[in-house]
């Protein structure tokens, strides 16, 4: 390999750089480190790393710590970082030092190189601006990481919460229209009193949107940073007023309301606010696993299962079996929605890892969240967009179903009794005859009118007692 | 075996129920069937359920469905349940029939015998009051029992955060009398910066009360209860008016702000907000670990470890080391949240286990919940009372500490920089001597200046640039 | 309360103990320490446990380190326990002091104090048998807790495994019985080609056995144990032969293959052998919860449902809908694999906890397991014995659905090849007609033929060229 | 965008496909469909799939059903796929239709076209190789997909042990080296008796072989295929012997023991022996975990912690606090085994999710476990090299505090007895003065004598009673 290398220094000694790369010797020394994942960072989280130290040196030269000169290069090069440029610059693996010093001094490194040669330096000098002293001033990784995946979070956060809003909308409009389509309820997956589909996709829209109202809620949580508490959350080296006015800056960058947290050390030692990000999003995960399974079996069939609706086909099913029509879409979001229960498992685990002043699984566990936003943003709407619209729901099934039901028999409760009524449901049952005809023998009711009680009980649930 | 058994009859025919049970046949046949843990049902859910047959009775009778007789002798069944009497009539294993209808007919059994023998009937012989017909009016087991585990969650709730809170208070009380308990702080387990003992433990008041507040947040959600939803959610069989009023007589029995959900079908279908109380439950044991676990840490030695705070000996420690003392409470805290975590991965299991019209896993989820929640509040209760009170803080150990950290490097970054501090922390890793001495050596401060400055920095953190 | 008490007296001070409690202070302040859960320890570890000092003592006199006396006055108080006897004399909670020294203490405490009675002493006195000297000669918490945990499990395992092979047996019963009953298979929950119920049911016995297979294969791993390794794993305080002679004493009295670990210092730090059992015991639980859903999903209906099994019905199934009849029993064995795998969690979370010499949350994670394998065996038993025996298959139902599959197309692809094949599927998913008419009509095959073919490929699969 | 593509027909319809791609219609279906990971396949899984067409052509045409000409043109393209080429025309992301559909006709694409361009035909004209007809030839999405991820696991089974061994030896070479290096035992983390370096390191050595032992058993479980059983386990289309050639064939080509399962049904609804790998993956994450936690702690220091060893620094610890190094590698390992438990608990909740024929969360499943040992691979062998070989221990450390342990008490119980070896233990640690000069005080030996005892007791354990 011809590939040039330029040699620089840390305290640890020399160590080659690439000599066109904007990043320096420590970047260069956890690339060897970490060769583990082949990830590299998220893209989202880059831009938050680089938004706090756009932050930072504002604050700082406001402070009269740091030179303006400095402060504008600093600006500049991580407004380029914030626009999306630079980012193949960002080359430490997922899985690196604890806490994520890497990336902290990637970013600082990536920054000051950009800095010094826009001010007429030149890389891996480091002069006048030093990835340590400048960039990093009253910073520590201990505070710029957590801070930079909340600002990530939050950033992922609404596509999250639209994405499921979008969903639920798609199942209201769904229930709606069916609104009065009677079908037989299923409970315990056996016959059961009969209901409507539109009660049935209203209740999931209900519950996606109880969902992201969950995940908003944990928002203002976020936004309460540790940044400021530098080095174990004591704030040393940080300047006067640097804490309000870095995080003024950063609501300001991000519209999110970023505040102080009122006590910074625990912002670095709990990673308790993302864990409760974390809890949102597997109770969505969890709910999405259940309806998507209710989903594929209401389209079980088309002839030996349920088919009470029919999901637009998107792909052949089956390489072998012709004809075949997968629930592809909700099957993909099943397996996403597991996928992200076990993201979940995995910050559990390292939010109870969290030692004295400092949770080191930081990379890790910001990582795991950021995958679990995204796949299942992604998913939700790609299942919304594909499978939901364009769903059809049979209507003569569902009707058929419902006045064969054995569970039809509940209605003669308020009328015959609890154990009268069991009679006729074990004579339906055991004779394989409808319930309404067995009503209409014992002189009941008519067939009719016993079908008209069915719909009406169907849509409206609640009976007048006769 | 000489026991009386009286013959009771159901739609699956006859069978035996010791003659002075007053359950019934049903709750026989459940006994039976489950013969699984040995383990009966929760207390404060036998109390809820109870609750919600008065409820349902007052409400019945005051929409004219439920003749005053039945429903006053049925409240004073339920009443005496509620009092506590006849807990050991409540006999079915925790691992039931879906959905929890054998615990469902067990109350009602109970409460229809008492009330018939009240009203001059007898046991077994279900008149006037039928179990089904007037116990369970306008009810069914889809409705109920998410009912009961909500209202009993609600009963267990303000004990454990008023746990929290007291342990949080008892860090406060600490942290209040060590705020300027000066220490080394310690980041990846490594001499960092200096701070205080004040700072460590506030930080964990600060995050016990968010956990508290966390589980506060739920309350309003559970109090949305589905019931009057009846069988799969369609309200089949209610009377007019009995979903507000079955509420507000929960409402008024409970004292919590009870109501009914704006979707009862999802109310049963969805565990979605008792998934959301384990999630601040599991939130609440994750950092309770972390915490546990620097106890433990910092209680280390007394000779061979950190020895920086010393725990209150409440049982010799070993069977075989003589004079041993160990941190029981808090390893009974660890132990005690890793099952809670056991607990919640059972519960989220469950909570997408739903299918259609109902979520059959209920009564395996609601207990799992019980015993979370009864074991957190207990052993952090324990742990308060037993090993916070009386933790000594060993402040000459600490100071020691501070002054021998190679963390203290960090004050020099703002007068000499980063990479000239880096130096002087290497030379003294390297020759064993503290920083003090060699920043003495080099002229930079004298060691009592610098002695002075690392405390000033524990406690204020932000040093003025000099 | 006029309970009478006796003044004992230990390292920490005087302390009062029941005065007819056979067991003493350690475990009296012990029960004043962990009001957790009111759980009592699991019978077979309190077996186990003695058998460890029963084991101990033996070994002990061998090596000429106990007197006669007391070693036979232990053995005799040690028979008692192990025959079932003073089960109530053991009292810590399940969460209790780190690594159990307070269950190890209530071992000592009550053998002492049963062997001093016999020998002529009296309670609470420890001559001639002191708890700590004789009872616990030779052994730490830290060896005999994890080996009596061991035993244990060793004591439940064959439960389990026959519980499982007992199922597998009734599925082996039910799929030769089915050999030839013709149903519709069904992938992704769609039509797919023709099978058998033996088939299905074959595959369920064989995915038990395997799992039986799977337990038993950690049996060695369960029988290395590391009593002898005393204090810390080093074996201090032992007497030359002791470790061997014990072992040898309790593969006598267990009848298991119980030898000296290797490393006996490894098995008081890893926990890896009770994770390695609870794994298969996963295992199990993951393909008991798929199985019993699919066996809840053929019974669904009877009308609305596919109703290709019935379950023999053990009790009515709901409060409100007269006449209808749950799958209680794989309902109730869904919630306990659910709950198992909030064990196993619980339980990796513990394995993952160690530090240094020894893994202080045994005793949790000891009780965590037993309850698992407890549970376990009783719900498959249960569901066995209720359940399958007496499961009917709908041989006609699965008929019907057979001949009516879209995934018949598929015996078209060897003939016309995939894509003309495809055609047929389409156009009887469209018109709603069965394959076998489109096929004669096509002129294909007439339509007996088409049937005959049908159920030839569901009994033998591999189909001949034609 | 100036893209060409061409139009190619399904089932479906018509939709467009990159003009250069050699993947086909159904494979720009998948791709449209699924944008959600960004993520391709795993390498391995491209591989062993590619392996699988080959065999199976060889069987095929070894039956007579695959003419000589089109089998070897589709061996040559699968061989290019083998030998590492057109990975990038595997485009399909990972979450994707259930059971794998897409990623198998992906490769039937791929093959068909590079076989007719070979045979002189052109892309997307599918003669004379068909993709269906011949390159999935009695093959079905249900039985090649599970058997590819089986294969894939195989592949990378022996880099994952070989990283444990190659771990272990490194253990056990430190081990050896400080055979006699004594230190203080640490239970409880409080002082414990005296132990060796080489004990505790030969503990680590151990337990990771057990770890590698455990994964080396599932893979003769592994090696059982179910490919043959086509669609849903019947084996249907498949040609006579087919099943032993393809799985001899795949034997040759990996160099594995594969064999047909007994049941082939089995093989495609359980992924049991999937996750019995997984089991041992996360045992083995577990287990590390542990061990890293306990080299964090040890090295923790230098100053501040218990600093028994010193990991080789490998890159400046801190962006703030100069000259700080922390345990990175061993960090990096917690992280990654944190994320391993993540995956499985990810594959745990698929496992159950199998229905009836088949499990359709294959995909994510494989993709789960693929992860989970690619990183835990890199992870061991990166902190094995970098942290592991170089680690010093701090020897004089060590043997200081094991003179100070209280628990030196303990090597007087069997000359005083447990109680009067209290009163010194008691005595030491409220004096601060060490164990030796109370002994030599109170006469019992001289403190030479007593540090010869503790010096020898640590190598030795057992010590003879005096």
């Amino acid at each position: 390999m011809d590939k040039k290398f330029r040699i620089e220094k840390d305290s640890l000694g020399e160590f080659p750089v690439p000599a066109d790369a904007w990043y320096g010797v420590q970047t260069a020394r956890a690339v060897a480190n970490f060769p583990i994942s082949g990830r590299r960072p998220d893209r989202d989280f880059i831009v938050a790393h680089a938004r706090i130290k756009r932050a930072a040196a504002a604050a700082n030269e406001a402070a009269g710590w740091l030179e303006s000169r400095l402060a504008e290069s600093i600006r500049a090069a991580a407004d380029a970082i914030i626009a999306g440029r630079h980012h193949d610059e960002f080359v430490v693996d997922r899985f690196q030092a604890g806490a994520g010093t890497s990336h902290n001094m990637n970013t600082n490194e990536v920054i000051a190189n950009l800095a010094n040669v826009a001010l007429g330096g030149s890389r891996g000098v480091y002069k006048p601006v030093h990835p340590n002293d400048h960039v990093n001033m009253g910073q520590s990784t201990n505070d710029t990481i957590p801070t930079a995946i909340r600002l990530a979070c939050l950033a992922k956060l609404p596509k999250l919460t639209q994405a499921l809003e979008r969903m639920a909308q798609e199942y209201g409009r769904i229930a709606a229209a069916e609104a009065n389509t009677v079908k037989s309820g299923r409970t315990h997956l056996q016959d059961a009193v009969p209901t409507t589909v539109g009660r049935e996709f209203a209740a999931h829209a209900y519950i996606l949107r109880r969902c992201a109202q969950n995940l908003e809620a944990v928002r203002p949580r976020l936004a309460e940073i540790g940044l400021g508490g530098s080095a174990a959350g004591t704030g040393l080296n940080t300047a006067p007023g640097y804490v309000e006015r870095a995080a003024a800056e950063l609501a300001q960058l991000t519209g999110e309301p970023i505040r102080p947290s009122a006590d910074l050390a625990a912002q670095m030692q709990s990673m308790g606010d993302l864990q409760h990000l974390s809890n949102g999003i597997r109770l969505a995960a969890l709910e999405l696993t259940r309806i998507s399974n209710d989903m594929r079996l209401l389209a079980s069939g088309p002839r030996t299962g349920l088919g009470e609706i029919e999901l637009p086909p998107v792909q052949p099913g089956s390489s072998i079996m012709p004809g075949k029509v997968n629930p592809v879409m909700f099957e993909m979001l099943n397996q996403v929605c597991y996928q992200v229960l076990g993201q979940d498992a995995a910050v559990a685990y390292m939010t109870q890892a969290g030692q004295l002043e400092l949770n080191v699984m930081m990379p890790a566990l910001g990582s795991a969240l950021f995958d679990a936003m995204d796949w299942l943003t992604n998913a939700v709407a790609a299942a919304t967009e594909k499978n939901l619209k364009g769903l059809k729901v049979n209507r003569e099934r569902c009707r058929e179903y419902t006045h064969l039901s054995v569970g039809l028999a509940t209605l003669l409760n308020t009328s015959i009794g609890y154990a009268a009524a069991a009679e006729v449901a074990k004579e339906s049952e055991k004779s394989g005859r409808p319930v309404r005809e067995i009503v209409a023998e014992k002189g009941l009711m008519t067939t009719a009118a016993f079908d008209r009680l069915v719909e009406q009980a169907a849509v409206d649930g609640n009976i007048e007692r006769r």
